[in-house]
């Protein structure tokens, strides 16, 4: 309820100084309790408490390592990689994605299967996650890392609860994956998080992606939806009750196509995925969006062949794109918009005509200084993000018991 | 470049506790630094030297109350509105504004100027708003109050440099307001700032309006132009250049007239009150903005009176800004729309269409939640918002000097 400097957990500011220090180390290691007094503004007496409590708990350990200058050495920290493991998955309507990584960040391993999520029921839908993620939580623990938690994204309104209200292209309504999840792992003793897909991604570019420095961004996925997530001064906008980000239905052309969604010229009925491959393959089956990939393979190589019908295929969905950024560029003035799934092979045709039309239909001068950029993260940039979810809420000062 | 709990200003964790304790205090006082401790989780040493910083500073003092309890009894703790003053303004093509507000948030005076600001200068109005300032800051000081701060809020883009970038309806661009300011108020000690007006009055709401314990809220002002002020975990969104909320040009009928900004069927050209007011008195003369309130008040008489021409202009304009509503709920799922300015007087007509158009275009269920609502405050919500601003930097830790 206040705009100024705050813990966001205002009631543990503990917890907050935990992680700044947990932030610092990240950002900083190796380096010693009076450098983080020194950046952080704590006392050194406070750091020496928060150290010991990260070290504890197997977040932190010493070096060897010390460093010279007047007076005794100090004694050089760094952040533990070795005893624990986040865990991120990606449902989609034509696969899933597993990646694990340790708290370091790095990657412990990435699967990827095939998965009929449109054809599939949500108990079905439930039993596959969990018995890929399974999989993938055996291999880090036999590894004899402990799990700090799994994150799912999904591509629909998750509800804070955890209850995923609607995922059109996995035909879902208001299923409970969080419980079945739960039950379907057998009561796991680390955290189980569903979210939506694009809010995942957007935390995986801002962490992995060229944009840990930029505090405001958005991700625009690039399936057969079009789904928005938001970053805004550093931190992941959900709404209200979770549901921000629903970019794809913004009115872009009253006599465009349907929509999925039942109301007509919505922006992913014209820039999604699913209706530019349909615009430029009618011969190709669109059917079914396990066909999707290989689709898209072949929009590439038309394009590159200078096909006219593609390449006007391609930039008059780059417009309809570009008209759908302007869009929450006016409303947001954020610094980067990052295009991704589908959209990264297709950028190159896809951003001229994205960038006009920004430009075109921006109220602030040089579109307020939105960029507009291809994700440098491969498809499953979701997964990804689910375990940065896991290490934020490690990093928000949430520490796993000894 | 994390999402998780952090203090904003990330290297000054000392700011933030005091920000803690002043916070704690506007909310709970009076209260002991026992209390204070024990809610914050500060400990009570930490809680005893910042409380005698804020003493020292004359923002908090000790009442003669005690707290009766086992033990010694406890000195309770309010915050001391005599010594300080904070002043906010709003400058409009047909008016300007000027309140003051105690650290307590004690109005001390609210002055409503008539003003030909679409017809004067940047020079001339620089001018009239430092007179009207000068006044206000002059009254407050005559009792013995110290000026915090004042905050000017416009219509327009406003650079994070105080810059106005572009200000439709007072013909400005590139105007520096915040430099012609400083000077012609003889470089004051206190800090002044310029702000976009919608950013202003939702700090209003959010602080002063029925709206306090809101996070996610958004309010719309209801003049000739249509912007957005936007506040997302209780912390308002400006956007990488401060041009966030630009709202009125969303398009909402490529076939619909031709909007101030060029394009062709933005929402301000459909919705905004000078659309109404052309729609429902074409007999009137509407080519000056200093005309609207007389022609507001007429058209919510005709309304009460039953005219079916002005309902059904009600009705359409209502339905208008419903579209723009759901694009906004959409994408950023606000627990609250607030309709401030010209919009409150016309609510009653407004708010049905407007909520018919809401559910239908919501993606999420039940309009994800979101609430449309007029503003419980007057005409001027951005000068108090102004006030509110100032009031804002002190409770986030930037204290004045003793």
């Amino acid at each position: 309820m206040q705009t100024g400097p705050q813990p966001a957990d205002f009631a543990d500011v503990r917890a907050t100084n935990l992680a700044v220090v947990l932030r610092h180390l990240r950002m900083n290691a190796p380096c010693s309790r009076a450098d983080i007094a020194a950046a952080t503004g704590l006392n050194k007496a406070t750091v020496s408490s928060l150290v010991a409590d990260l070290i504890e708990r197997r977040l932190v350990r010493e070096t060897g390592m010390t460093e010279r200058r007047i007076g005794r050495p100090a004694t050089m920290l760094v952040l533990d990689g070795s005893p624990y493991a986040a865990v991120g998955m990606e449902v989609n309507a034509d696969y899933m994605t597993v990646v694990a990584v340790d708290l370091a960040g790095r990657k412990l391993l990435s699967w990827r299967r095939a998965f009929a999520g449109s054809s599939a029921n949500p108990g079905q839908a439930a039993a596959s996650i969990a018995a890929l993620a399974k999989r993938a939580v055996g291999k880090v623990e036999k590894e004899g890392r402990r799990t700090l938690g799994l994150t799912v994204g999904v591509p629909g309104l998750v509800g804070a609860d955890g209850i995923v209200r609607l995922a059109p292209n996995l035909r879902w309504h208001d299923v409970d994956l969080r419980s079945a999840l739960r039950k379907a792992l057998g009561d796991p003793p680390y955290p189980i998080e569903v979210e939506n897909d694009a809010n995942l991604a957007v935390l995986a570019e801002q962490r992995y992606g060229g944009f840990a420095e930029t505090g405001n961004l958005i991700y625009l996925t690039g399936e057969i939806g079009i789904g928005a997530g938001i970053i805004s001064e550093g931190r992941l906008m959900r709404g209200e009750r979770g549901f921000a980000g629903e970019f794809g239905h913004l009115l872009v052309d009253p006599s465009g196509p349907v929509c999925g969604c039942g109301r007509r010229g919505c922006l992913e009925a014209l820039a999604g995925v699913g209706a530019l491959v349909a615009r430029t393959l009618p011969d190709a089956a669109t059917s079914s969006p396990t066909e999707l990939e290989p689709e898209v393979e072949e929009v590439v190589r038309r394009a590159k062949a200078g096909d006219p019908k593609v390449l006007d295929a391609l930039a008059e969905t780059g417009k309809h794109l570009g008209h759908g950024v302007a869009t929450v560029a006016n409303l947001l003035n954020p610094e980067v918009v990052v295009l991704g799934g589908y959209f990264v092979q297709l950028a190159p045709w896809l951003i001229p005509a994205a960038e006009a039309e920004l430009r075109a239909r921006s109220i602030a001068p040089e579109a307020g200084g939105t960029r507009l950029v291809a994700s440098t993260l491969e498809l499953g940039a979701a997964a990804t993000g689910g375990a940065a979810r896991v290490l934020d809420t490690i990093d928000s000062g949430r520490l796993p018991t000894p």
